[in-house]
């Protein structure tokens, strides 16, 4: 069936998440609630300083105390290797930053492990720290790291995938801190620029930004008696955590089981940090061991996102139409690069346009603070902010419509963009239903200090190859096996598209999620992919179990199968609503004792063929406060294409958690670092996300342009929708003052310091 | 390929289990060995009547005690309904046997649950026992049981499935102890017999026969927050385990999980038994709990085979051919009939031939005494007890070759039998093999008192509708997903299937084992059913698989699927060994961040069209020691057609099982009750299983006749294995000694008074 003519009766249909009881009432089993027998608790000894070599670690006193089993250093965990994050995650002959672990203490309860902790006496020779990113970038600078690096497996963990095609490896500059150069080129950018009515500038800078999940990173392993290695996280990625354990561990695939937990919010930073240490620990001890990070931990020593200084040059027509970029790009990689987006960030500055040539350079710059992570969308956020204020300006400038400049210069499928051709994106769509929000209309007639501002963005997402199955289960009903994390609801779209393929309600379907040996291949919950990629392997898997279903009804009825359909848990001759034969009866013939037919086993494997990122537009609304600096956002809508809204609940509930955290993106979210490299921000009274008086009602626009390769239409959403909303309050505020922000959060003191100089 | 084709390179292979080394090495995890946080044990309060109704339960003394958590009665459980051995896991107003569980007992250590459990005063009004089987059938005969039986799931639990299909159920006779009375009939029987050459009869007793499997029952459960029962069991059957605690329990499937553990020994016993009653409690108690039987509650208060009495009579014309067959069978159904094989066992006494005329009845008996369970070849061992030696006794009266007499009678496919039509059976290849055997030529020539028998069988098995996945792994090699509990090496046999089918080394293919609500349908481990019916599954999973990695490889490769081959780990061009692309490839591209290709999920979900009954030859020689009755067995042959030997040595190993627990029953094994119905062999001090001085070498002859449904021509064959082992020793006996025993087991007694009366 082809999407225009599908009618939904599942698919559509606002309903709440299928775990929403659980977590309500507090039955939910989060990972630190798992019951362990015998279990060992983990705390951290972290490293004082930013930068500096371990000269010995003595364990005497902490071992002496009652409860304590084992205090491990690096040398202890079955880890070879060095050199990345996830071979280091106990720091070896050199701490390199401020709270890296450098001895893990195992003991029978937290508290015990929390006083021994403090008993561990660690030697250190204090090294100079890289900490600031510019000044890492000094020829004269010292080297954030003096060891030598082993063998590093950062390109099998990238979770960003390879660079883009086009780009190019240089040679590192002068600064020891240096680890990679990308390029991206297309064109003579300087004769575009030449030819160009106007060209507009600036050095962009955001902070280090911690995803701020409410539930600290957690894990716990126990070794099974044959070796297999047990673990239980709050992960997104269980199939990628069991290989990624598998591989620094150093132990077969086949030998690790990890079974992924609730998880009390991700947004890209729990991909995999603590499991291999967590098995490493399990290990080292032969006892289950249970790390769970406390807050402090969490924002010292996770995997937030990185802090960027983004040198962009643009220029524009004077019809509006963009002639070329020109970037230079400083990742601040901090200790580790594993996960660096420094190889993601080159395409991402081209935003939502399209150019007709780029020159885009990507520094990656070791400093010493944690290592980068992915974040929701990652460094999208921070590119959009920079791009949507210039082509503001150049707008604003050249006397033309922000919204018409912007629709001007929106993709067309197959164009060219920074990393390839441009796939179907609904531009167009989502900014023109913008222009008609009130909101928008509203700009003209504000009371003073008030502005609305504008800002169009996407996220590309990802396109995974996915497994799904779709089992009839001995009662008749449909199970659909996965091994997803399921951190937006997506377990409750799954089960929508299933029921809706099946032709049953949505109760008759449920979701298995199960451990990452027993799942069919799933990637991680990010890269906005499970909708979009999950549920196209559960579409497909649907499709197979409804064909089987059929086909056993079809022998049972001596009807042709075309001529049947599932309609309220039976199959029925089509206009025969009394004949028919009922799921029940199915699953009894083909799972139990009766045996006259196979089981009906679904089976989907499916890749897309394309990406099918989602545009989306944000109004914002603010009131600045001249005196503070201080900036209010008092409205905001946020119109967004999501191919199809499998839920629009759920969808909503993704639009206005996109924008609610890029309001603390914009105002107030960064991990602030001293000169010394010691984290100033370490607790949630000093890392300020936003609180409910700081968020605004948000107007929700759905647009449904069908995606041609998502199921049923449906586009991958959840990070997109965070990817405009800096840019539009950025721009909001310029309407409100005149005043351009360059640094994000966009703090008082900053906002303050802009309407000085502006 | 057809079956004639396939030249196998992993199939037909001697390997060992894969499981062997954890179980030498004990890393095994039994399911009595599984940690658990915070568990509590339970032990029972057997009744010591056989026959008593509860007048009450006091359990003050018992909670009293230190560690004590609970004292469940039946009416604590959450169980509703009566009536059956599931509803009446503990018994509720009336005990129905000496050693039935009364009360449960829960502490925190085995210890306290057992000092506990002594201290719990239970006061009973004993009422009059029926305990023998003749003289429960008498009409005066007290009734088995006087309490209301409620809403019976007998139908649901019938493990053995339906009774055939020309079975009727007739009226009660007069005792009150008979429950049901199915007939078999066809042809007049009288006139057969009047126009016979010669015509056997005899009346034949088997005592009731344990599984005596070296582990006892052991199952663990516990609630999770949102409700979720989880349970650990030692069982043949997750899947059937699942549903039955479901049903038994009253949760909805979804709530309820079942892990197989690795099961020590089940050959029937441990289809389900006590998972809903540990389920029932862990949800009264609040805690995880673990039930596991001691070796005295496992023989005194489990499922073992059911005593039997079988009149038989057997007419034969001077040719050979058997004219027809009368029987009248009374099945000891014990306490509970739920896994009664009353309606299995009038097919059985047909044994493996075709006859003219039959006239069969099976009375089934209630006595105050266990229910019966599955055993390995339900009733077939005891049917083929009494055929093969009124068979031989008529060929020995007609001066006829035995096993010319055999040959002669055995099914040809199509031909009629008491429940249908004979599938293809190998039985002519089995005994022209047999009659080949050296051992069967040395019968002419014996010393004083030593003869040799021979005795043939077959166990119809079963066609069990199975699914099975087969998966690349994100290292590239195949996990075959199942749900199956290993009890005889069928891990290894499917494993082999799928590295043949894939053509893979047999080490690249592993075997996950996963919980049941995240497994493929999976058969329970009996009616021969695993290799046969799962392993079809399995290969037609791996053929799934295969033609997915050719797929992705010809896209690779530019080259058709059908020019490709796979050979050591990789997709080559036929012919072109230095070109292809390697399965880890292949992996990386479907299962990593790469995504170019959908990931591998082979499918298969089949039942196969028929049955193919293994047909067997047993040739014994024993010599008997006319002063004591004492029988011992010198040499045994056993040929047995295993359709294609997936893996020899483990067709062998089920052979020797087979032959090993054939040689227990025959002479050994026996539940023996004093007329009060007290259990006299509560230990295996006192039920004698066969020890390694009773069993000679065994000389093993694997036939293979292709099976058209098995996967790979494979039959089922552990069952058969043991079939005609008992019949073959007490025809050596006859051939010793001339005479002719009429009960099992052949103990020394039985066999002095045989010798005395012949």
């Amino acid at each position: 069936m082809s999407i225009e003519e599908l009618d939904t009766t599942v698919v559509g249909v606002r309903r709440p998440r299928i775990e929403a009881p659980t977590k309500v009432t507090g039955t939910a089993l989060y990972a630190s609630d798992l019951p362990v027998a015998g279990l060992l608790h983990g705390r951290f000894v972290p490293s004082p300083y930013a930068h500096a070599r371990i000269v010995s670690i003595d364990a005497a006193a902490a071992l002496a105390l009652d409860g304590v089993a084992a205090v491990l250093s690096a040398a202890a965990l079955p880890i070879a290797g060095s050199g990345t994050r996830a071979l280091e995650p106990l720091a070896r002959e050199e701490a390199l930053y401020a709270g890296q672990p450098v001895a893990l203490v195992l003991a029978e309860s937290e508290a015990i492990a929390e006083d021994a902790a403090e008993l561990v006496v660690v030697d250190y020779e204090p090294l100079p720290a890289a900490v600031d990113l510019d000044a890492a970038l000094d020829a004269s600078a010292p080297p954030a790291r003096t060891s030598t690096v082993g063998a590093a497996d950062a390109a099998d963990m990238a979770v960003h995938g390879d660079a883009a095609g086009s780009v190019e490896e240089a040679a590192p500059t002068a600064s020891p801190n240096v680890t990679s150069t990308h390029r991206l080129e297309h064109g003579d950018v300087d004769a575009a620029f030449a030819a160009s009515a106007a060209v507009a500038e600036g050095v962009f800078r955001t902070g280090w930004v911690h995803q701020a999940y409410i539930e600290p990173q957690v894990a716990t392993a126990w070794v099974e008696p044959d070796g297999t290695v047990a673990i239980h996280s709050s992960t997104q990625g269980a199939s990628f955590a069991r290989a990624a354990v598998a591989r620094v561990v150093g132990i077969p695939l086949e030998k690790v089981k990890v079974t992924p937990a609730v998880v009390g919010g991700g947004f890209g930073g729990k991909i995999v940090l603590i499991e291999p240490l967590v098995a490493a620990a399990a290990l080292a001890a032969r006892r289950p061991v249970r790390i769970a990070y406390t807050r402090t931990e969490d924002l010292s020593a996770t995997n937030p996102a990185a802090g960027l200084r983004l040198e962009v040059k643009v220029g524009m027509d004077a019809e509006g139409t963009l002639t070329g970029i020109r970037s230079r790009i400083a990742v601040d990689e901090g200790a580790y690069g594993d996960m660096s987006p420094s190889g993601l960030i080159g395409p991402r500055i081209g935003a939502g346009y399209t150019w007709p040539a780029w020159d885009v350079e990507v520094t990656a710059v070791k400093t010493n603070k944690f290592g980068p992570g992915a974040y929701r969308g990652p460094t999208a956020t921070q590119c959009t902010f920079a791009i949507e204020q210039l082509v503001d300006e150049l707008a604003d400038r050249l006397g033309l419509d922000p919204l018409e400049v912007r629709l001007r210069n929106a993709p067309t499928e197959g164009a060219q963009k920074l990393d390839g051709a441009w796939p179907a994106v609904a531009a167009r769509e989502a900014l023109e239903a913008a222009g008609e929000h009130p909101l928008w209309r509203k700009r003209a007639a504000l009371p003073q200090d008030e502005g609305i501002g504008l800002a169009y963005g996407l996220f590309p997402g990802a396109r995974f190859a996915a497994g799904a199955v779709c089992r009839m289960e001995p009662d008749g009903s449909i199970a659909v096996v996965t091994g997803l994390a399921d951190i937006t609801g997506t377990a409750t779209a799954i089960a929508a598209i299933a029921a809706e393929t099946l032709g049953l309600s949505f109760e008759q379907v449920r979701v298995n999620v199960v451990e990452a040996s027993a799942a069919p291949q799933t990637p991680v919950s990010g890269g906005s992919a499970i909708t979009y990629s999950v549920g196209k392997a559960v579409r497909a898997a649907a499709e197979d179990a409804r064909e089987q279903i059929l086909r056993i009804a079809a022998d049972e009825l001596e009807i042709a199968p075309a001529d049947l359909e599932i309609v309220d848990g039976a199959v029925r001759p089509i206009g025969s609503p009394d004949r028919g034969v009922t799921l029940s009866d199915i699953a009894r013939k083909s799972t139990g004792f009766g045996n006259a037919y196979p089981p009906v086993e679904g089976r989907g494997a499916t890749v897309p063929a394309e990406l099918s990122p989602s545009a989306c537009v944000n109004i914002v609304h603010v009131r600045v406060d001249r005196d503070t600096g201080r900036v209010d956002v008092l409205d905001v809508a946020h119109v967004q294409d999501v191919g199809r809204a499998i839920n629009p609940l759920l969808c909503e509930g993704q639009m206005r958690g996109g924008v609610t955290q890029s309001i603390g993106y914009a105002l107030f979210e960064e991990l602030v670092h001293d000169e010394d490299g010691q984290l100033q921000t370490p607790t949630f009274l000093g890392y300020a996300i936003p609180r409910a008086e700081h968020v605004p009602a948000i107007d929700t626009v759905i647009i449904e342009v069908p995606s041609k390769h998502g199921p049923l239409g449906a586009k991958g959403i959840g990070e997109s929708a965070i990817v405009p909303g800096a840019a539009a309050i950025a721009n909001a505020i310029h309407a409100a003052t005149g005043a351009r922000l360059r640094t994000m959060p966009m703090t008082p003191r900053r906002v303050w310091q802009a309407l000085r100089e502006s």
